[in-house]
């Protein structure tokens, strides 16, 4: 089987495939070597025949009667996540958001290199976020020229948004994070994945609106 | 129809709804009093029929030949996602993810009211952000008691995650918007939304495999 046909999973499984890994890590730091589709299921909310059902779809992992191996199992999960090497990352922005980023460790742990950030504020360019003084956005282009760049997290305000992901594309980086508000598009040539930190905070009050908290439902 | 039945959706739908509600405040902002099922589709990267089929949920929108008013869609999407209320908000972490919600122009225009910040760190305390002092973690339950709080941010390390979460239970706070890595379950007493900004980027290191960039697929 090659590993494109193994990738070749549906949506619903990429989308609960971080999870797993997720879980799998912090199994691992409590120290467990062995799992079951049970433990995964109570942990992650999941049924336990999904569970199995998922898991099927990137080889035999279970044995019958023993479950599987912690350590197996997110190794695989990792390399099919692409997690088996380090990117060289840079920060555009250095407002909170992309000094959160730089400052959480386990994005270093994960192979994640922060590299470079850049910012067009002169109250911030030349501070020093971790050890790397904050470069001007001017030099963008130059230092991704200059340097080998696998991601760019973007973290500057919505109106910088598309002329900056404009700048990214024509310097050839080939994956955005994006943290604007803005959607951004992948193309042949980018992938982009979008954090919309909104949509999760509408989740919360679709829910605590489901459950009737602080208001009557259908209220106004 | 009762609103209780209104929102008895799918979960996909549910998942999809901010998507709508982000594109619908988009198309607002640029002045368009219409839109199609067509429009959102290639907005959204839905399908068309995906799309009329998703917004029949919450009744009879469309007219045929015309489309959907973006402020009429707009308003009942907002209503369902509970959107048309102020919600009390506090922020537990005065770091750079709890500073950045803080910050962040949309959630206040949206009705999220940060009304306070709690740290544990002496270095925060009393550091003034967006003009609200930041306040010891050990005021946390008695400035509960005596204000009304809708939502917590919780935006500790890791290892503070779970015992914080349980204070804020026994203060009686019924929703929690989770930036810590650390999964926390939702009960019949709370919701709790859990962000994980690494499934974000695990599922990009995902694309950039799956497209063959920045590696070998499969390689070592």
């Amino acid at each position: 089987m090659t590993d494109r046909k193994r990738l070749a999973v549906s949506e619903a499984v990429v989308r609960r495939l971080p999870a797993y890994y997720r879980h799998l890590r912090e199994l691992e730091m409590q120290g467990e070597h062995r799992t079951s589709s049970r433990e995964l299921s109570e942990r992650m909310g999941l049924t336990a025949s999904q569970i199995r059902q998922d898991l099927n779809c990137f080889g035999g992992f279970g044995q019958q009667g023993y479950g599987y191996h912690v350590d197996e199992l997110k190794k695989r999960i990792g390399e099919i996540l692409g997690l088996t090497r380090a990117y060289q990352t840079i920060i555009i922005g250095a407002g909170n958001i992309g000094r959160a980023v730089t400052n959480y460790p386990p994005f270093r742990r994960e192979g994640f290199e922060i590299c470079a950030l850049f910012d067009e504020s002169p109250a911030l360019i030349g501070v020093s976020v971790q050890g790397l003084a904050v470069r001007p956005s001017d030099e963008l282009e130059a230092w991704i020229a200059a340097h080998k760049v696998d991601i760019a997290v973007l973290a500057v305000p919505a109106d910088s948004a598309r002329i900056m992901f404009a700048r990214l594309l024509h310097s050839g980086v080939r994956a955005v994070w994006n943290f604007t508000p803005v959607d951004l598009s992948p193309s042949p040539d980018v992938v982009v994945q979008n954090v919309h930190l909104s949509d999760s905070l509408y989740t919360l009050t679709f829910r605590m609106r489901e459950h009737g908290f602080g208001g009557v439902l259908g209220g106004q």
